[in-house]
């Protein structure tokens, strides 16, 4: 991406600065330092200033590949902790800030690297901080033409990986054997990493958080299989449930009303929607077919330089630092799908990756929703 | 793992809060719930008092399964963040807790989480916070024969893992398809999941945390690999550096002292050494060859429930809310060489999983540390 994207970017970040009385950022957040420099990893820092300078420091076995990925004003490569909290008190006087305001991600840090951040022999005494989370859930809400080609490359390669977990899923693997299929099908086809895989079956797709175990999938299981790659940087968010056998009819009935809900959802994302009425529209549906209880946690949720980011609904948002989001704008990028129906014995989840855009919804996300394998 | 050895756990996590000062501990960090309760999950806590009961609060999917997998005197499920904070409530008030001190996991919660946990309808409002951190390092540090077979099957797997990608690596595969091998055949040969794999190559080889990238394998490149494979909740942590192709005098040559100071540490493990005496003899070996300067970050950490975890070195302990280590125990499992040799232009780099026993070195890790294929 060239040096002038990222100038606008820091040009809207420094607005969002001065609106939020906000005078330095110090970001350690991977997906917030890609944002707005290009390179973001591990042990790392930016220091990005209302005028928008950029300045970097990182390990110094990192600098000089940091030199070729990153658009900043000054880097310092450290050699421990004490040498990270040298270089931003260089930083803080370098950038002649003495008191003021500086910008911190509260729904990233640990107490301990707060701590660290704030160490009095970096941080200026009478510099006090403030969570800055809400500035990069408005920066990075809308994409650009770029951002979403990757989104679209990576939800092929979740279309590819879901082909090769379903096609691979039979009574006798276990759960962690088929989200062997997808993550190696998906570094094949072009994922540089992949967000962690969910692969439950038979009783334990009735849990909200399904992480794969050795449990084996017995005939008539269903097997739920949630899928997240990165490409550049940008991941999509994919999730089937299929059948190990026959269906019973009370898991198809069950399957068939997410489903009916899922794809109603999406039909209504436009541009000058609000996440609580697609929420509601879901709810709705799920609710009338007498599966109220059965829905926990956010249905939706924006996807990008992180598998789960901005826009949340309402509730959510804010647990999770945010402000509630107004309708979306276009070319925000949703997941439809992110918590199942779960009457107690089993559950059932289909999960896509659209675009929202000024004409209706734009699925990434092609491989078919169907129970049967 | 039978009750009673969680009621022992329990007995002495009770007699830690004592000593610190902390009445009750409220936990989100699943490798500490695990170890206290059997289970642990995202979105979930742990509340355990002083006189070791234990309080559950999941999601109200995931109750039965948690029934199926925990030791607890109670539980409840909740809907949402709400719902959470509200069953804080309750257990504080069940418990009879108006006032005193609560731990807190400062290295794990993030500043939001930190005000769900704490939130003013949850916590009462005398009851003050603490971090639980060295509780828990403390606890968690000599490991019993269980918990080392968990680990030897681990590092049975991480041997498969690396074999498979070092068999597969060649010119021309990007680093992602090369920790796809490692990774596949970790699920196929008994993992439940695994932590983040590096894979680096060329260049990238000298960088602190060298995630995989499209980047494809030159000839005459050195290719990194690390790996960290979980069995029954238990890491194991491997690393081998590999040419593609035919090294240079000059590769070989800090491959060779990299590995004589790995080995020489090694050899040197054994109940009542320090953590700073095995780092120094590492060190001292690197340094002797004229390579001082190139040495990043820990060289030695603990693995087990978290494939990094206490005892960490004195000064990265610090910066990790750790207290600095006693000298070793036996049983305690740590990794060597969890830093390469980054000279400038590549770096090199071998990591074994070892158990500290009375006798010397326990080497769980077995795949011949080689630079040729």
């Amino acid at each position: 991406m060239g040096n002038i994207q990222y100038k606008d970017r820091l040009q809207k970040c420094s607005e969002m600065m001065k609106a939020a009385g906000i005078d330095v950022l110090l970001l350690a957040k991977p997906a917030n330092m890609i944002y707005l420099t290009g390179d973001g990893r591990l042990c790392s820092f930016a220091m990005i200033t209302q005028s928008g300078k950029v300045a970097l420091g990182v390990p110094k076995t990192d600098v000089e590949d940091v030199k070729n990925l990153a658009h900043f004003d000054q880097i310092i490569g450290f050699e421990d902790e004490v040498g990270m909290i040298h270089s931003i008190a260089h930083f803080f006087d370098d950038f002649g800030i003495r008191q003021g305001v500086v910008g911190l991600e509260y729904t990233f840090l640990t107490q301990s690297m707060m701590g660290m951040l704030t160490h009095p022999h970096g941080k200026p005494e009478k510099v006090t901080v403030k969570d800055c989370t809400p500035i990069f859930s408005q920066l990075r809400l809308v994409k650009d033409a770029e951002e979403i080609e990757h989104i679209r490359t990576a939800a092929k390669v979740a279309d590819a990986g879901i082909k090769a977990a379903v096609e691979a899923m039979k009574p006798g693997l276990t759960e962690s054997q088929i989200a062997a299929e997808a993550e190696y099908t998906m570094r094949q086809s072009g994922a540089e990493e992949f967000y962690r895989t969910y692969v439950s079956s038979g009783p334990r797709t009735n849990i909200a958080h399904g992480l794969p175990t050795m449990r084996k999938v017995q005939p008539g299981d269903l097997v739920m299989i949630d899928i997240h790659p990165i490409v550049d940087g940008y991941g999509a968010d994919l999730c089937r449930t299929v059948c190990a056998g026959k269906q019973t009819a009370e898991q198809q009935a069950a399957y068939d009303i997410y489903l009916k809900a899922q794809q109603a959802t999406i039909t209504k994302v436009k541009a000058g929607v609000g996440m609580a009425e697609l929420e509601e529209i879901f709810q709705e549906i799920v609710k009338d077919a007498g599966h109220g209880g059965h829905i926990f946690g956010p249905l939706i949720h924006g996807t990008g330089l992180e598998f789960e980011e901005a826009p949340l609904p309402p509730g959510h948002a804010f647990f999770h630092g945010e402000k509630e989001s107004a309708p979306l704008p276009a070319n925000v990028v949703i997941a439809v799908g992110n918590c199942g129906l779960y009457p107690g014995d089993f559950g059932v989840r289909v999960e896509d990756t659209v675009v929202v855009t000024e004409k209706g919804p734009l699925v990434l996300t092609n491989y078919p929703p169907r129970l049967e394998k």
